[in-house]
């Protein structure tokens, strides 16, 4: 998987994006998911329901990510898990392997809530809180779901309040998802700022009237119909320091 | 890739789908990419520009229909043609292949356009339309798209009516773009029947109160979490035949 250079080539050489202003964003909303936790980690479980085909986690989380939008887009909700598990058995009965529910929920929902975080995360995020910003969790896995994820990774203390789609019923990039967010903490969009390690949800972080953190993480991409945001690193810890020089 | 019993562990055996009423549906709605015309004819120029990678398409094609959700749940809209483009530049980049835009769009917009239809298809279509359905088809490709579609396919002559959610600016399955489609066509939503080879086509159509009908082409796997619909076979022909008994 390509990252760096390579994998960003609308961004120009020696980072060149700009800050959009220079004035700090009022609160800092995160995804959980990749951007703070690492999947790799659910490599394993997943990759053995599916006979060992580990090259088919990306094929199955983008399939997770459709039906959390199909959903949606069909005024239904369902728990991010279950959606996971449903789409496990999708993946595995196209490729031939045959999965059952529990199984496939076995796989997904307990490594999905004891996923580490990325080794930078927990540095960057107290750096950030002793600057002085108000920081929230913003995620597609159900409110339970994420108190259990921080607990395990340890990242429960660094937030002020976590927002979870759950609360609204529409899945992240719904753009009604952001204006609730937005709502929530009592600001105004321009006044908040996604770091994610999603390409589709900084696009729909930008479109809601955001602004917007990427961190290009090994798989994650930019949408290029999307505008770009002010920020594009390889770590949480690069975002970071951009965003305390800004305090 | 697995068809048949395998793939579909939710239908009973011998095809013990009940039809929800005995009366014929007043219009049938086709999807149209893969449902009538064979996409594996993409895999060759596709996988060209992956450089060989043919095993890439089902994530590439999968990251185009999450993404043409992400800009509906954002209130954008783009070509879909274009949608395909730009997610195959990041399944690429991801994949350490460079692919400059040019390059995706050649791969995929001329192929899109002259895709055959399946085998079945056109007598399908015939005795359909001879048994006096009225048939329109239903499509995320643009309008210009699915004209050049039918022409080069030889289905032009089928239909009664084309729709393409270029109209509304809303991809399927949201639930907009059926309720839209059957006021297009002055019938009530419980007069319509989607024929498609998406289970997030049938999920989007049965979740608006549309009647389905699944054609489970390899690859094509009903959602779990959705209703199931009241037909689903392997092939157009098949369901043509119910259809046809019903009038």
């Amino acid at each position: 998987m390509g990252i760096g250079a390579m994998s960003m080539p609308h961004l120009t050489q020696g980072g060149g994006l700009q800050f959009h202003n220079s004035e700090s964003p009022k609160v800092l909303f995160f995804d959980v998911n990749e951007t703070l936790l690492d999947l790799t980690a659910m490599r394993e479980s997943v990759g053995k329901v599916l006979g060992g085909r580990e090259d088919l986690l990306p094929l199955w989380f983008t399939t997770m990510l459709q039906y959390s939008l199909v959903m949606t887009a069909g005024r239904q909700y369902e728990d991010f898990g279950i959606i996971g598990a449903a789409t496990l058995q999708m993946v595995a009965a196209n490729n031939g392997i045959n999965l059952d529910e529990k199984s496939a929920k076995d796989a997904i929902v307990g490594p999905l809530r004891s996923l580490p975080p990325h080794p930078e995360v927990r540095d960057s995020l107290k750096n950030l809180k002793d600057a002085g910003y108000k920081m929230v969790s913003f995620t597609n896995s159900s409110n339970q779901g994420v108190k259990t994820q921080f607990e395990n990774a340890g990242l429960l203390e660094f937030f002020d309040e976590r927002l979870s789609v759950e609360d609204i019923g529409k899945y992240k990039p719904d753009a009604d998802a952001y204006d609730w967010a937005a709502r929530k903490m009592k600001v105004k969009k321009e006044e908040c700022m996604l770091v994610a390690a999603h390409g589709w949800d900084i696009a729909g972080a930008l479109w809601a009237g955001w602004r917007g953190a990427f961190i290009s993480r090994p798989g994650a991409q930019l949408f290029p119909l999307a505008p770009k945001p002010e920020l594009a690193e390889i770590n949480l810890s690069l975002i970071s320091e951009k965003l305390i020089a800004l305090k």
